[in-house]
């Protein structure tokens, strides 16, 4: 009998979900069915919208019942398979959940995707993966940017904002980043390659952006809506646009409402500009157009690796405190196992 | 020497301006001079953006000071000129702003366009002018609707909303309108040819437009933002559009803040959608292309001109109130004076 530890619900979380909420549980792995394969988990991405999730109001996910394992994706390898499509030693992308075992049958929620043996596999979870998807789709798909553009991109020292900005740069754009500290703003300037760095803390934060700006912006990348799209909207050039990839609500940070500041539309009006949504389900049809030009970029070093990393499952809750604290920096994960070979 | 009776400022106003802050005076028109021309002005526009230009909210005008004319574009006939572009009897379309008369110079701001004898020439400052151009640009050069598509306008009984509604039916699309009572909804109904009308001011209405819309609403045509915005995008379909072209504050209807209901972005990328903020001075360079298709549309009949008219100037101040208060349908126009042979 294989044991298997889990990261569970203890109850709904009153405000952000987070350590005090969770209890690390261990139970047994079921046999597999016919149709069905049980993966490993290796590493496990921490992400924001899993804040979201558990409370149910992140697109495809149930709000979480007392004792449900954690929503996650991640880097798993199959030990075991009576699926016709996956085979024993074969690495897999998954929506596994916080634990080390889990049963899959290739259905449509837990996106299972076969992904290649790159090191380290915990690229698959960030700059090669969702996140890195989620910022080649706004940067490359909706963004429509030039050679020369400026693009500014919020949360840019996370594992989406630092992949917009990389791939706006591999563009041929200049990009400058909003972040909440002078450690980050080095990372995304000495290490990822941005033109400037605006930490968002600084009062004088919106003059300096478009100091950083003369020629306006071109386009927005956000991850974080609210106060900070409606200041930054009036910097847009002539028919700029935003990319919305997320919102950080009030009630996120512990105070205030979660309702989101809304957006003024007569900024966008005044510039001409234009506002696509994005969601990254959307654009899984392509995930591998983009991972043959993502796993080409990492190699030649066009795009850097970023990790904010912890060993063991155990250690997933105080990570997550840490990222929704906005602690950390570039992509958080959990080393959970070692592959077999 | 020539008198000139002008609606003039009294004083900025506290809340919407109106009638109460409006006075006729009369003066004496000054002697043209070199590069300048005399037009007699025939027939004024009164339109939603007035509101706000005389408060300088608007784009490209300045807050006015007492005694200074309200503003407002008129068609007007050239009755003398020393500018070597412009000939007596011609028709131009200008900001020449509530008077008799108006010395031009043909300047930027002053948006002359030479324009046709078409019967009325009023249609000048509606369906084929201004506010149908906002139509145009919205739904033919942003919305990239398609034949069978929905398309939903707010303010539908307005100069704006009823050519956009009108231009969406002619390129093949179903169209629902907002409006604010029956007999609106009966204007667009049955003299423009919209497919469904909504009043907003039933309580359930978001239920009858997602009735009304049972695909989706591929194309949202807003004048007017805020709540009716939030409320309108959760139907949008997949990757539909919006297309905002104006805002109604609280503080327009004597109640509330002068700041705008925000939008929320999230509902936007729960639909993988779209926003464009529209400015129609954006689109003048391509005014003379609009009035081609235009004026054979309004020929044929797929356009249809109405107009909610008043006779003499003095009475502009009277209509201008029942346009603030949403009581106008179709096109407000003041006729001032008729054209000479």
């Amino acid at each position: 009998m294989t044991l298997n530890r889990q990261v569970q619900l203890i109850a709904q979380p009153e405000g952000v979900p987070g350590a005090i909420d969770f209890e690390l549980r261990t139970v047994s792995v079921r046999e597999i069915g016919e149709g069905e394969f049980l993966v490993r988990n290796l590493v496990l991405s921490l992400d924001p919208y899993i804040r979201t999730a558990i409370t149910g109001r992140h697109i495809g996910h149930r709000p979480l019942d007392p004792g449900d394992v954690i929503y996650g994706s991640c880097v798993g390898q199959v030990v075991q398979s009576r699926h016709p499509g996956y085979a024993e030693g074969e690495f897999v992308v998954l929506e596994s959940g916080w634990q080390d075992y889990f049963v899959a049958n290739g259905g449509e929620h837990q996106h299972v995707r076969k992904v290649s043996a790159v090191d380290p596999l915990s690229a698959h979870l960030g700059i090669i993966g969702m996140p890195g998807l989620t910022a080649w789709a706004g940067i490359e798909c909706l963004a429509d940017v030039k050679l020369g553009d400026t693009v500014v991109v919020s949360a840019a020292a996370g594992a989406v904002g630092g992949a917009a900005g990389q791939i706006a740069r591999a563009k041929g754009c200049r990009v400058v980043g909003l972040v909440g500290s002078t450690e980050k703003g080095r990372l995304i300037t000495d290490r990822y390659g941005f033109d400037a760095a605006i930490n968002y803390r600084d009062a004088d934060w919106v003059a300096r952006l478009a100091a950083a700006c003369p020629d306006g912006i071109n386009a927005f990348f956000d991850a974080v809506g609210g106060t900070t799209l409606n200041a930054v909207t009036p910097l847009l050039a002539l028919y700029g646009s935003i990319i919305c990839v997320g919102l950080a609500l009030p009630s996120d940070r512990g105070g205030g409402s979660a309702a989101p500041v809304g957006f003024n539309t007569g900024l966008l009006m005044a510039r001409c500009g234009r506002m696509h949504g994005l969601i990254v389900y959307d654009y899984y049809d392509r995930f591998d157009h983009f991972v043959r030009i993502a796993e080409a970029m990492l190699a030649n070093g066009s795009l850097i690796l970023q990790e904010d990393r912890v060993e063991g499952l155990e250690n997933a809750p105080g990570l997550f405190d840490r990222l929704m604290a906005g602690e950390t920096s570039g992509k958080a994960i959990v080393a959970i196992a070692e592959p077999s070979a």
